[in-house]
């Protein structure tokens, strides 16, 4: 079965649309909360609903160290083992083994790394990461790729980027082969929802649906390289495409100038997927690109800091001016956390190291981005192309 | 105004009945989960509402260093800080002065101490104990008491019970003259419910209510100590009476014996309040004896460690036996926790210090003792004294 991304407006390059999946509908542009190890840290699953959160993201890196993959798929998959029935997203591995392993060592068959918790030796290769994915069981799976390094020469990023098509050929090679070994079967209580879904996409049941997997264009930060990756990885095939190799500490500029480059090449019809970005501002500007999904640990990592993000900017709520402020930490903001607590008491938990600082943060800062993509959304279906970011935000921002 | 405890029905010594407080009507017996700095760690209010927590603790001496009486009674007090709607108690700061300072300095006058923040140094005296408490405003208040240490000889423990009495004396003579002082007055938005709760109290607004202070009786492990600062407190005259200086290492069969002689001193028409105590099956079992309310850490601090208490006994749930057990934690509770996730779930959570770890225990823990004092209540309302404890637990205790 295809995945079906309906397009409803578009708005200039930006478009609105429903992303079908086995477990959930997702309304498009999509912004999706990052649950590294089955968790988004501190926040339950039913406040995760209660935010209307459509879609999560797990780490294969995280959850094949800890709890395993085995015990993953034995519970039914992500889906079963941590109660949530609507949809997931796995990232491939593939940059945690980047961006936590000095030691890590590439060969053309896969990459060898140490496990950051105990140091322990492992081995990541296209087929391994599939095994991986399939047991995990999300709904969107990652094809394993080569996060290039910033900055890096033209013939390495040529390098990398050739040895990333090859591993998305194995990927899909691997992926097709095994794709029927999905745990959902397994599950002992299959949520309705996702029964229905999968029946509405035209599996008798939830057992017979798959996982769908998508493509990483990468190519470092040269356009040319990047017009290639795409092309090539197109030329594969997958039911969608996403941009890889961002935020991995160049300007920002150039991430727009890339993404927006990029985009060009990826096929109207399809999902694009914006990996690991960014601010609420660039995620905004990112869905007036075309860009579908986005997912980014920023509103979660950010609250653990006592960093918050509301409509009149940005807020360090461990500064003692909020001692007494007994206003909402976001007057426009109507989420549980702006509805019944001051800043006062925010601060307070904050500056006292309580756990429900982090809960509370981490709620506001989510509800603030899934607000902020709602908005997006209903501002592309207004049809007012000049008009987009200024209706998306209630004032110029800074 | 009086504070009234309806009694509605007895059975032996246990009793069931009702406390109406400035901010909600309590059902007794009441376990009373504890917030130290305003927070029960890692639940938010909402979420203790659901549980159906009537009347929450905070502790003075925290709350006195962190965030500052000041701060919390320009706030409207506990309640508005914090945003709780229902009834709050908080301790006299006596007991955290006790345990956290080796290096306290007991006079006549009270005690010297220094903070375990900073090593800052500060003095509580009755007086100033019932300025804090006056200004954090809690429903219901304690005299400042020194809590005697364990093993202490006759003399000193007679010494230490009658500077209690002599401060218990001075805690009402100074409450009595600044009770109009308490801060509910000043917050903005009073809860709907407090305002009625006050105006069935006979208050016209709840910024004309005040709170009631609890004497304590204290007088370490003798019997006949214990009856004589009984009888010396209630001569000076309280709303309700509390049993302090236990759980301080003693043997449980000791605290038992204290906590029942003291009991027949106490009147029959007003709150018993034993302080800081226990695990399931001794609240339980003190409830049998008829005190109306209790307190302890155990239920929240436990469940940080990953120690559940449920109907089948402890669960220790970082034991790799769960990592692949897809049962709930308590098949007999019908927790949002229980109701949801499985032990293999909370297993992998624990075990990779997810912060949601806590926050799922301690609301499972607190379920787990609030519905034991609602089972206890409804035992008590079937008059069916023998049976009291077995229809309480579904089974027998080991």
């Amino acid at each position: 079965m295809p995945l079906e991304l309906r397009i409803e407006t578009t708005n200039g390059k930006a478009r609105a649309g429903r992303l079908l999946t086995p477990h959930a509908e997702i309304e498009t542009p999509v912004f999706m909360p990052v649950g590294t190890l089955a968790s988004v840290k501190g926040v339950p699953q039913d406040t995760l609903e209660e935010l209307g959160a459509q879609i999560i993201l797990g780490n294969t890196y995280h959850l094949y160290l800890r709890p395993g993959v085995d015990t993953v798929r034995r519970m039914g998959g992500l889906h079963g083992f941590m109660s949530w029935p609507r949809a997931i997203l796995t990232d491939s591995g593939g940059f945690q083994v980047f961006s936590l392993n000095e030691l890590r060592k590439v060969s053309e068959e896969g990459v060898t790394f140490r496990s950051h918790l105990d140091g322990s030796s492992h081995f990541f290769s296209p087929e391994s990461a599939m095994e991986a994915q399939i047991g995990l069981g999300a709904d969107i799976i990652m094809a394993f790729d080569e996060c290039t390094e910033f900055p890096a020469d033209r013939e390495r990023m040529r390098a990398s980027m050739e040895l990333t098509a090859r591993w998305a050929a194995r990927s899909k090679k691997h992926f097709e082969e095994h794709k029927n070994e999905v745990p959902w079967g397994l599950q002992l209580q299959i949520p309705t929802l996702a029964a229905k879904n999968a029946a509405r996409m035209g599996h008798p049941t939830l057992g017979e649906a798959t996982q769908y997997l998508f493509g990483i264009v990468q190519g470092g930060m040269d356009r040319e390289l990047r017009r290639e990756s795409a092309l090539r990885t197109i030329e594969i095939g997958f039911p969608g495409y996403a941009i890889g190799g961002l935020s991995v500490g160049e300007p920002r500029e150039l991430t727009r100038e890339i993404v927006e480059s990029t985009l060009e090449h990826l096929p109207a019809d399809k999902p694009r997927y914006l990996m690991g970005v960014g601010t609420p501002e660039e995620i905004v500007e990112y869905a007036s690109l075309g860009v579908d999904m986005m997912d980014c640990v920023l509103p979660t990592r950010a609250a653990r800091h006592g960093l918050l993000f509301t409509s009149e900017g940005k807020v360090s709520i461990k500064q003692a001016r909020y001692a007494q402020d007994q206003g909402p930490l976001d007057p426009n903001c109507g989420c549980r956390v702006c509805r019944r607590y001051s800043r006062a008491y925010l601060r307070h938990l904050y500056a006292s190291n309580e756990v429900l600082a982090q809960v509370l943060n981490t709620i506001h800062n989510l509800s603030f981005y899934l607000d902020t993509m709602r908005r997006v959304r209903h501002s592309i279906s207004l049809g007012e192309e000049s008009r987009f970011l200024s209706s998306v935000w209630s004032r110029p921002e800074p």
